[in-house]
């Protein structure tokens, strides 16, 4: 049996990866009497008088909704919302096994994007944050940006931020590898989704000065065609020097390549034509935009993708888990840039001097104690 | 400690009576590989061209959303979405412990009912059928219709139709142990809300003619003022005779009183007035319409109240738990009048000749038979 069809069959045998279980077992009167009612009413008089007691005696404190109208479902597409059922199914088991946080998959049957935003508002004061997944860019921007001005919980949507905290721990500990400055770097950031936006702007906010986006047409500048708003809002900050042309144009004396794009569209020669040294994360799926071996023999020195059996991998659990664990502990509003930035070094900061290679620049997604260094960091940066 | 502050004590401590517990633990990369990505997309390529197979590859299959707005919350009242969570998963632990059910609440900000049918269809492809709870009348009856158009899982308010289902177990008992005849019965309920009003519904779908329904001005008729829609609906089916006057006025002669209104609004000379071997289910709470003890002194025969430390408790815990265990192994799409009767007399049937008597006509809460017989008697009136 190959691994789709086990992944199948194990899916049927499970019949739901998740499960609600009760902390507070109901065998006797007397259980139900405190579990519900009558004892239950006093809990929900000292919320009614103090909304902030919510997070004492109630699930909120320590659960997520991981929310998605399948528009933009892995590899797949727009499939909808029950077929992104065991996406989102898997994603609450990762919360649960890899952080202790309780997750709850909410599948949207509409894809309108003020519906979304009214629906996840509504429905927002049963949880302690949101987790927006596999909606479909610009529809993604626009949704995690009204949805952050309206809530008082974070709203989080981890194609763009975990990715971007993740590649941007491997980034930094590239250039601990390859001693590289930020200042100096020349970043190319290929395909301009969801993730190549948030990647971008956080590429910036660490302190990156020269980010190119590319996209299908090839460089992203101001009057590359049909963009959307945020593109057009990116090309205020990125490729100030306006320049024109196609990826290889762009890859021409660059340092650091990231792509979240199409498969083999980075060729040897196009490695070869960066600076010396080289960073490479090609983290299309399954098949990179440019094979490991092949960049390192053009002159790449550190390449990571989006795969386990390469080196290097690029895999949010390493991220999304620990941030609404420290999210929620600290009962955090918002998940903020410093955050992010803060979570990103904490990762980059697990790979000692003596661990760290090329080919080692991330730590081990099953590493213990990822959740909680993240978690850490996130909680040092909440504010009062 | 009281057992208000024990209450309080516990939730504290439970911090939330609900988790989320993966049923496929992850803890090798292959774990992940099967769970989550790559293997996760072959169950949601099948459910993209079988939706059907949602219930065989998601936990669709056995979870139940439990929905409050907060308006009518217990004896409570209006406490808003936040303060209704204990309650809310209190039920959802009842769920899990009595029938094996996964459930979820999910509290609302809104209190607009369109909004409410709205945001509750918009997450409908996440659940296997949805519990309302403690919604106000009359927007809970419209809420409840609505969705139940739209949706193809079951939608079933409880503190309606739960209520009304252990009352008509009670009532056909109460029967058993008097010897009176539905079709010569005279009822009156008590108390025009959410759950009268289904009361007054099922008992008349299960054969008893004359049911008059009482609310705070006496005898409902054509003529009472301030009748919402669904009042002025009961008013063709219920009072056929258009008596008017008071509460008083409807007991003289009549057999079987329904009480879910205040506490001691039926007086012993009330009691008195009715027929012989009167059977009373006085359940406003915690005080009682009438005391058991006072209204047996009058002539009662049968006296059931909400409370645990009486004989004959009506606990909607009997019912709802099978009944969504029934309705979601069945993928049954509605709740039929048919699964709400053939429930309720599975209900009754589970007390034996011998066991019968006035002071036990319904069975304990924590019989473990009872989920089980429910769930039975639901799945046996599942339309293909």
């Amino acid at each position: 049996m190959d691994i789709n069809e086990k992944a199948l069959e194990l899916h049927k045998q499970w019949n739901g990866k998740l499960t609600t279980e009760a902390k507070s077992a109901v065998k006797t009167r007397e259980d139900l009497s405190l579990a519900y009612t009558p004892g239950v009413a006093e809990p929900c008089k000292v919320i009614a008088k103090d909304p902030a007691a919510a997070y004492t005696y109630t699930m909120k404190a320590n659960t997520v909704a991981v929310v998605s109208d399948g528009s933009a479902v892995l590899g797949l597409g727009n499939i909808g919302a029950l077929a992104a059922m065991p996406v989102m199914e898997g994603k609450c088991v990762l919360f649960k096994e890899f952080a202790d946080v309780n997750a709850v998959p909410i599948v949207l049957d509409t894809q309108d994007t003020d519906e979304i935003i009214r629906t996840v508002a509504n429905i927002a004061p049963t949880f302690g944050g949101i987790n927006l997944e596999d909606i479909s860019a610009p529809r993604c921007f626009e949704i995690e940006e009204k949805l952050k001005s309206m809530l008082d919980i974070p709203v989080f949507h981890d194609d763009q931020h975990g990715t971007a905290i993740v590649v941007l721990a491997g980034i930094i500990n590239g250039l601990r590898v390859t001693g590289k400055k930020k200042e100096d770097c020349r970043v190319v950031v290929n395909g301009a989704g969801s993730a190549g936006v948030a990647i971008t702007k956080l590429l910036l906010t660490y302190g990156f000065k020269h980010v190119t986006m590319c996209d299908k047409l090839g460089i992203i500048g101001k009057d590359y065609p049909d963009l959307n708003w945020m593109q057009q809002k990116m090309t205020e900050v990125t490729n100030l020097e306006n320049q024109t042309g196609t990826l290889a144009d762009a890859l021409r004396g660059a340092d650091i390549f990231v792509g979240v794009s199409a498969p083999n569209i980075v060729s040897a020669e196009m490695v070869a034509s960066m600076n010396k040294d080289a960073i490479l994360f090609a983290m299309a799926n399954p098949v990179p935009e440019i094979m490991p071996d092949v960049a390192k023999a053009a002159g790449a020195k550190v390449v990571g993708t989006g795969r386990s059996d390469f080196p290097n991998q690029v895999n949010n659990v390493i991220a999304f888990p620990g941030i609404f664990k420290g999210a929620l502990e600290g009962h955090a509003r918002q998940i903020t840039e410093e955050m992010k930035l803060a979570a990103a070094k904490a990762i980059a900061g697990l790979v000692s001097d003596e661990e760290l290679n090329e080919d080692f620049i991330m730590p081990e997604p099953f590493d213990p104690r990822v959740a909680d260094v993240v978690s850490q960091a996130v909680k040092s940066h909440i504010e009062a």
